[in-house]
């Protein structure tokens, strides 16, 4: 069976080192000194080691099944839930006033990173009440804030999101479920949804759907679209618990992964639910929440690949099988353990690097979104807009790509289910569909975001990355080489793409057949760029003789992999995209 | 439930119009008109789409059961095996003395890519039994083929390589198996075998296995090893089946794909063996199949890639999401059909590029391995060897990620098993691990048949490329924009990347760290080749006025992309090349 062991150093380095976190002004940040930090991370990480991650491959195994109407969750699966609310997880980063501890996003963002990676199912059923939460906080009434948010903060209550309908997922214009207003003024939902995460279970004693539906006479199409609180228990004004709500699990879907988690059809049959914000601004609504259930679907892609690499590299150093070419490595064993073998190498530092780099941007993401909140600051709020579809489809497709080798790691091994590598890749193929498909991502990137406020926080970025180039290059020369001249290429790479997007105007296709690998481009500057950060930390502490010295020498060494052997990629997604769309769009549908 | 249709037409034109095959100077190609093998493959495609396809997801949640010892293949395997081997399909390109058809091996390539494509778990029963009669046929005393190939050939007998062990995969010296010889000059055969497809079944009377194993006192290491016949039934020389042999299932494993499948872990316990070949060749006698064998692994990737993405050209045409942002294309439906949107385009166009180009790859390895038996023509056998670990190691990773990308065109629905297209990718991940792991192929590919025969074969492929290209550049102006010109870039590069690996003789790690990102290369390079002659055979059809002038047509636009879109990756991939084995191999296996 796999183990997880949180990777705190790394997440610490980060914090304390390259984002320097205790001295950036931010509200709540000057509480989060390293010691304290290291507290937390290093709680989470126990947890998830010891209570989380060891039913992985029960939930896996297991899966939900569901009986006469009621869903059950995989054996453990409650008393782990259990000590993740005893222990306050569930409200972290929740606001004080509903029982949160108010702590900054961003530790939820480095907690979250290990809680997903030693169980992602698991911890979707905490993660999605997490979103419903937000929602409400952010356009409830302080009534309804006061009814809903208590239970929900310390995951008595979970949440659920219900956006698609079998007939629409990305275009939810075309949505169908019904609201009709009530002489009361609630609402009476009907209409079916589908792909509910966490949709219903044994673990809460209530659920609370938020439900986009229509009411009707409303605008057509996306503008009439509104939000509803949903729950599956009715509950009185005293916060009790009454009759079961109008609402139903129409089954509970087999799926590739994430066997764990509850993916629901569910039924609105003249449901109860209450307007959540204004009457056909849903999608608003939805919003103002979507940079960080995107931030949190990237993690939770690179959490996967965290997993799996950690154990490819426990496999690589004790399976033996054949010699080094340059010497043998374990001349009192029939043959060497195979990470002396370049191509396993190649395989354990493409994940190694794109891990350690994916981490420093998450987190770095996490600021952004502190900043935004936090600090009211519109720079931030616009450069985290700009990074959210960048974070969530490179992050995933990545960290996708990264379960891929480490499966290759194992050979045969890795494909047999006891070995437990093939749920890595199972389970993390959903973070590249849900939140936003991740052709959905680079479509949101390049026609909204890079032109969005007139293309400022794009330009920000690319001025931003130029200054730190020539600070980073006059500091150091072997940075400036192996580091920030790779860097200054990508960079470069990643403006002409951006460039002649903007050239074509008029053929829109050229940048929308173009997105996808100006998605991948753009990830691959922003690891480009924390690692140059990284590399600039790690020197930093070598000559001041301070810290782990072998932690730094490694970081160096990892990050130098990146810039060489990864970010070459640029040039390639450039080439792609300089050919522009007539290769892509010139046949007609039926020559398919 | 997936739908499958044989590709007939782009079959034929690879023989025909691209190969060439009947004005081919190979024994039996002059049988080899159209109209012959379009009867062939059409009769193939029809059982592949009627017969073999609908038990695919059948046998994919159905799976393979054992109970009391007894392994039972999902329902309907049987019956469909049956009108195979009535048929005489399993017996399409084998010896006619043993009851074989005896058409050219390429016919098993062009029937194997459909049947594959139907249903890969299936097929792995008559294909692992067509891998057993290669052995005996080429190794085997006349008496043994008398003996048992008849009923291989006609599949009333299957047959299964025994090559793995629980502490071996790839370094196959470490075998602990044990022959000992017997008065009688039989073998006891002791030991264990695990990842055994198709190791005991249902469909078969017998079940005829190829095991490598040891004879006691033999040479150390991989030069120790033999190859023995273990019949699951003991024969007599009449051919009656008698008693039990001393071989049995430990267990059935559970896998991430081709549930259909029965991989076995096989314990022999005294089994009765019979050696074949000489003693302590077995090695040698598994090498004369390899080639076939990985050609035939890198057809099944490919098929994968082929059933996924006709399933994902029925979606994107029935599904209707979002608008065309150029103009409404169907202003009589709520939204577009997502074929429409580029992002999607840009998906089945990567698929269908592959795809074509992988076909003509496949077929024109097929004909090779033809010359290469049929004429005894050494360069061709040169040749075959030099691609075959290309075949293998590019068609199934690129197949595999065509797979990914099917299933991403379905958005949340790819992720559903009901659906189909998570199966495709479950079962497409094996071919990147069996018969020799991908990173396998690229160090047999740089390791060995870069320089194996002083490098004559991949000169003379140079070679072959650049007078091609000469001369494809003086017969059209169009092509040689389009086409030549990239495929000259690309091949330059895979050049100056071996000429960097001859260089680096003394630092064989500089080889080895790049020979994943050379084998890609010289896949790309390859799929460019055979694109350029496909482009040329299109246009001289189109100039002719000659058939059916959208397939031409199509044909060129699908080239183009894969010139304009696929063949850059060569730039990258040489980049990453030339960076070294330094950062690859800088780091201490510890610091892992």
């Amino acid at each position: 069976m796999p183990s997880y062991t949180g990777p705190v150093e790394d997440l610490q380095f980060v914090l304390h080192e390259v984002l320097k976190i205790s001295e950036q002004d931010v509200p709540g940040y000057d509480e989060l000194d390293a010691e304290f930090t290291g507290a937390i991370l290093g709680e989470a990480a126990k947890i998830s080691s010891e209570v989380i991650a060891p039913l992985n491959t029960v939930g896996d195994q297991e899966g939900v099944t569901m009986e006469n109407g009621v869903v059950r969750t995989p054996t453990g699966f409650k008393e782990a839930f259990d000590q993740l609310r005893e222990g306050g997880w569930t409200g972290l980063d929740c606001d004080p006033e509903y029982g949160g501890q108010g702590m900054p996003y961003l530790m939820q963002v480095a907690t979250g990173e290990m809680f997903s990676a030693a169980n992602q199912a698991f911890m979707m059923y905490p993660g999605l009440t997490h979103g419903a939460y937000s929602a409400i906080h952010a356009h409830g009434t302080d009534e309804q804030k006061a009814k809903w948010l208590p239970k929900m903060v310390s995951c008595e209550w979970t949440g659920t999101m219900n956006l698609t309908e079998p007939h629409c997922g990305t275009d939810l214009g075309l949505m169908r479920t019904k609201a009709e207003p009530q002489d009361n003024g609630t609402y009476k939902i009907t209409g079916q949804k589908i792909f509910i995460s966490a949709g219903d279970h044994d673990m809460a004693d209530n659920i609370i759907h938020l439900v986009l539906a229509k009411i009707p006479g409303g605008p057509d199409g996306i503008k009439g679209v509104s939000l509803f609180i949903v729950p599956k228990f009715l509950v009185d004004d005293e916060g009790t618990i009454g009759a079961r709500n109008g609402v139903s699990v129409g089954k509970v879907e087999e799926k590739m992964g994430i066997h764990g988690n509850a993916t629901c059809v569910m039924n609105y049959d003249e449901a109860e639910g209450y307007l959540l914000g204004e009457a056909h601004k849903g999608m608003r609504a939805m919003f103002t929440m979507m940079n960080e259930a995107r931030l949190g679907v990237g993690m939770q892609g690179l959490s996967q690949a965290v997993a799996a690499y950690q154990n490819a590299v426990i496999y690589a150093k004790d399976r033996l099988q054949g010699r080094d070419v340059t010497g043998v490595k374990n001349p009192d064993g029939p043959a060497d353990p195979i990470i002396v073998h370049p191509d396993v190498r190649r395989m354990l530092m493409d994940q190694k690097s794109f891990i350690e780099g994916a981490r420093a941007f998450g987190l770095w993401g996490g600021t952004m979104l502190d900043r935004a909140h936090r600090n009211q600051d519109d720079e931030a709020e616009g450069l985290i807009s700009l990074l959210t579809p960048v974070l969530k489809g490179f992050l995933t497709d990545q960290g996708f790509d990264m379960t891929v080798q480490a499966q290759q790691v194992y050979g045969g091994h890795g494909y047999i289910e006891e070995w437990g590598m093939s749920q890595f890749t199972r389970d993390a193929r959903i973070t590249q569909i849900y939140e936003g498909a991740n052709g959905v991502q680079a479509l949101d990137l390049v026609g909204r975001k890079l032109s969005s406020g007139g293309g400022k926080p794009a330009m920000a970025l690319f001025q931003m990355i130029k200054d730190f180039c020539k600070e980073a290059a006059a500091q150091d020369e072997e940075i400036a080489k192996e580091f920030v001249e790779p860097l200054k290429t990508a960079s470069k790479q990643l403006q002409e793409a951006a460039m002649y997007f903007m050239q074509s105007m008029k053929t829109p296709n050229n940048a929308l057949a173009g997105s996808y690998d100006f998605m991948h481009m753009f990830g691959h500057v922003c690891l480009g760029y924390v690692w140059t950060q990284m590399a600039l930390a790690a020197k930093a502490k070598l000559a001041a003789g301070e810290g782990n010295a072998e932690f730094y020498e490694t970081k160096l060494v990892t990050g130098r992999y990146y810039m060489a052997r990864r970010l070459p990629a640029c040039s390639m997604h450039l080439s792609r995209i300089l050919s522009g769309a007539d290769t892509v769009m010139s046949l007609d549908a039926e020559a398919f």
